[in-house]
């Protein structure tokens, strides 16, 4: 298999996006937004390293898990960049550039990782890009129904970035999984991870821990953003300690298991997000912290076997545990927190926090602004929209996929060599004996060869 | 062995914690904290991605370096929240909590870190929390007694963070190594990197190295912390050149060592650290750099092997000559530099570098402030204190652990598997064999299962 | 062979640099520079961790690519505050060193590590330390000229540093390789990368291309440094698409090569670089990428064997292709944009931009302001100065080294062995097979030891 079928859409794609960038593009004037560019920087880096290395855990998928988030983040910051402008064109229809656009655009590249994560090692490059374009658009078409529209508060991202990613990658995943030959026992070998490639996992797992405070923080200013900084904070250190018992208590061996330190040490960032600017107070962030360490481990360990084998959809990276269920969680706590929420408890921040309740707010068709009930109720809606949205797109992108490009066959899924030159030399194609050697001189130091002068 | 043990202090300790928080947390409202931010998450990575990698240097290790590097910091960081902020109650007896605690309280974490190095690989998960809770304790309040009581001037840490956790481990190290029956060969084998754990911990190292000028300005403003971060620059740089030249000058075969770059390098910006926001000049943080380089590697090649063989406290990342040392020496160097201070050289800085000189400043029962001599006293019993308690306390710890936890196994040592899942579906209990295969596909891409359809 | 020779050397420079910081260091006291010390972190880790790692995809080198990146770097950081502080003394003759001048020895180094991006491999620790020297005078010369006398533009350092930094670098080069024998088949095969050092390698290039924007918006406020970071930003996400493409279209099989991934993904940044404060809207720096990504790319697939084979320049890393061509290309594009650069265009920024436009500018002894074309001459004289400078510079420094310097023996090339202590203990000097069982304990995990209690 080769790559070939992808440098002529590769191409297409970039000068499309060249064109619609001379259409529409134009320099943003709001310099203020330079005091955001080290929170900027820090969501970059989540985007880049965080996720890039977070699926390098699969033992011969390292280079496709780290290169492809690359190549795809690289195309779905741009597209997001014009299709998040159109919902907010200038008066002469331009779309405005600055810092403050490139990090949404890493927000909503966060979205397709999220989705890249469910069905990683199983799709072609076109079918990701296909993907991804896709996802973009039903990503900002959603995010400014939630947010602009139905006016629902997720400071970080928790119902339009992670359970959206989550459920559609899930439903993109059971699709193409539909009517497939059983694995390969090679593919199934190779969705293994090994000792080195879990370390470096290891580097994606601790910089999106790091900074996840600032991707739950980097919409906000003055009191909101301090509280966002340390409910997130506090969300992720409860969560790492209940991940590690969890870890241990659901075990059969009673040991810790590097999956769930990869990720369920992460949840408590996920589920921290939609309440993350709220007055949840120190002890109801530990509180978040603890819940979604133990449901994310308890999902890998109970619900993901019974998603595969049962339902039929297989998660790669366990998105369903890292980014969904955190996510609807984190949907439902907003829903709650919303239903509560006084003027008195949250001073003038409140409304900061929920512009529809400012009393000459016009929303609706009503001159009177929401009650904290109604709030909730929105909250709700929010929720149960992007997740409809999220499964139906999905779907449909799914079937998308099957109809229009060829899948990759099941003997070269989670393998680096389906996509990459490796050590091309001292591997003539078809060649069993000599793919070995090369297998050898490619994957360990050929230590004879090498000292011999 | 499993970790089973672990799940209901971890538990336990959690919901603690989630009590506390309860009683006793709420949000800070110095929203000027934010300010702070960059340089706070600068110091976040030298925690878990510095410290952590650094010590996967061990090649059978590298889970449990990054992994309880995560485990314990997320433990530690919300326990010194806590224990920092009973120092300092507001008027209703609460602590307040912003990224001014959380950036503390990731210091207090490095002191723990750097017990942690100590004793690397012969602890147990139940051990290094004992260990951490106890040291956050009496890291407190001896940080509290030094800068608050005392007025010692330590902006880097050096001898609260940096003295004060290498000899409290140090002090644990040798209490838990006393009456021992003899290393078994496998641990002794266990102890070594290999070519690519020692470029996992470089990520460690370089981090850590790049990140020290924040961790030595972050409590600073204005003109101080600009003399702090070019202090810390110029010590590092210069203390890298000299650790490489002592490494090849000391060295056996005269060449590089990994222990000693991975190391040494970094102990100029321990050296600076009492003394980064004095006026050092340039030339001072270049000899600071220099001794520190040269002391630290001296202290790799020539006193790590005494202090284990002769006096029995093994070390397994040498924080004696990373931390230890050069900690001292930047206490020596603080009373030196304290005891020649004047107010000409450095203007109206003088009285935020060393509150008690400040001519209405009413301390110790006298009208009349410091003289430069007294300051420099201060800080000699500064450093004196913190060595006393450090030790006292440490070895403290060491017995509790010793009388109340069961040791690992000499067998089970510097064993990632003594406390990970590794591979468990290919290795059966007791089979030795297959878990040799095991261990095979576990540290090894299987090339030959691998490649066969 | 050892490292011996070095030592000397290395403590006799600690103390030269040490002695000038204490003839002319100084603090500096512009304080406001604080704001810039988040994108100061960027580009010191761009520097240590982007290039150090970048370098490491040589499978038996990554001790020496990391390692002397963090030597070499440490050196001449310090060398640069003072070369380039001599070009800038205050009243009384001093160098004033604060956290500008701290970025600027880091962009100072950025040269060097270009250059030893060409020579890597090839090279004693010795030689690199005098090219080193060498090149900080000159580029700190060249810098001056350019950016001072001659008023060239170039906020990214396109010109300065990266084409400055290839050329002479390669330069270098080129002496160093004549009349040489034939590489023996060691070196030839340790050339190549493995799966896991191309891993370690990735995390240098997504580092340097996150922080790409900082590097090229670093001297710049307000709208300039907006427009710097966004067309950064879209240049180097519009490189990375077309750079895979070409890949998968210039290579035999048709597949992704992982050293385009690790290098041309970074061209978009070079060639952005001269021109990143301009005006070159959205599109322009869509269309900078994309014609960065493709010559990189050709010039990996075509240029390279060609430049090695036929003109007997060796380029390890390429840098060529990521830092020659497409910072030449950048200075051409600095020069058509200074053509058509219009007050109206810019507005007040222009004088920002190009201070030798001021109606009020003072320079070459006339009293006119220079025109756009003026200034597009002297964009294109900046070029082709530094280029001459470089290559000449470059080669005297090769015949520099070749006259004054014992070369590494061609068998000891590309191996970390001939400056590192590897696992001395189980490696008998001149004990062949003894030899080989230290390479395997070095290189992989010696499982079977392991298990055996």
């Amino acid at each position: 298999m080769s790559t070939k079928e992808v440098v002529l859409p590769l191409i297409g794609v970039q000068l499309a996006l060249l064109i619609l960038f001379c259409v529409f593009g134009r320099y943003s004037t709001h310099e203020e937004d330079a005091a955001k560019y080290p929170m900027f920087q820090d969501v970059h880096v989540m985007i880049f390293i965080g996720f890039g290395f977070l699926m390098t855990f699969l033992k011969r998928y390292g280079f496709s898990s780290v290169g492809f988030t690359l190549l795809l983040g690289a195309f779905v910051v741009q597209w997001a960049l014009l299709c998040q402008g159109f919902f907010r064109l200038d008066g002469d229809n331009k779309i405005e550039i600055g810092i403050e656009s490139l990090y949404k655009a890493d927000i909503a590249a966060a979205s397709v990782m999220i989705s890249l994560g469910a069905v990683l090692g199983r799709t072609s490059v076109l079918q990701l890009f296909i993907m991804g374009f896709i996802e973009i658009v039903v990503y900002s078409a959603n995010s400014y129904l939630g947010a602009t529209v139905l006016r629902v508060a997720d400071a970080g991202g928790s119902i339009f970035v992670h359970a959206f990613g989550a459920y559609f990658g899930l439903a993109v995943s059971y699709v193409m999984n539909r009517k497939k030959e059983g694995n390969s026992e090679t593919a199934v070998s190779l969705q293994e991870s090994n000792y080195t490639s879990d370390l470096f996992a290891m580097i994606g797992t601790v910089f999106l821990w790091l900074y996840w405070p600032s991707f739950n923080a980097i919409e906000l200013t003055g009191a909101e953003q301090s509280r966002a900084v340390v409910n997130t904070y506090l969300a992720l250190a409860a969560c790492t300690v209940t991940a590690f018992a969890a870890s241990s208590l659901l075990t059969p061996e009673r040991k810790f298991d590097m999956v769930h330190v990869q990720n369920s040490t992460l949840a408590g960032g996920v589920a921290a997000g939609a309440a993350a600017n709220l007055v949840l107070l120190p002890v109801g962030a530990v509180v978040v912290g603890i819940l979604a360490g133990f449901v994310s481990v308890y999902g890998y360990v109970r619900l993901s076997p019974t998603l595969e084998r049962r339902l039929g959809v297989p998660d790669t990276c366990g998105v369903h545990n890292l980014h969904g269920m955190p996510g609807v969680f984190s949907g439902v706590l907003s829903v709650l927190m919303a239903a509560i929420a006084t003027q008195n408890q949250y001073k003038l921040d409140l409304f900061d926090v929920y512009p529809a309740r400012m009393p000459d707010f016009k929303i609706e068709n009503s001159t009177a602004p929401r009650t904290a009930a109604q709030q909730a109720g929105f909250q709700a809606l929010g929720l149960s929209v992007t997740l409809v949205i999220a499964i139906v797109t999905g779907l449909v992108t799914g079937f998308i996929l099957k109809a229009t490009t060829k899948a990759i066959p099941a003997k070269s899924e989670y393998d680096d060599a389906t996509f990459w030159e490796l050590c091309e030399a001292s591997a003539p194609a078809g060649d069993t004996k000599a793919g070995m050697q090369y297998d050898n001189a490619c994957f360990e130091v050929s230590t004879t060869d090498a000292r011999l002068p």
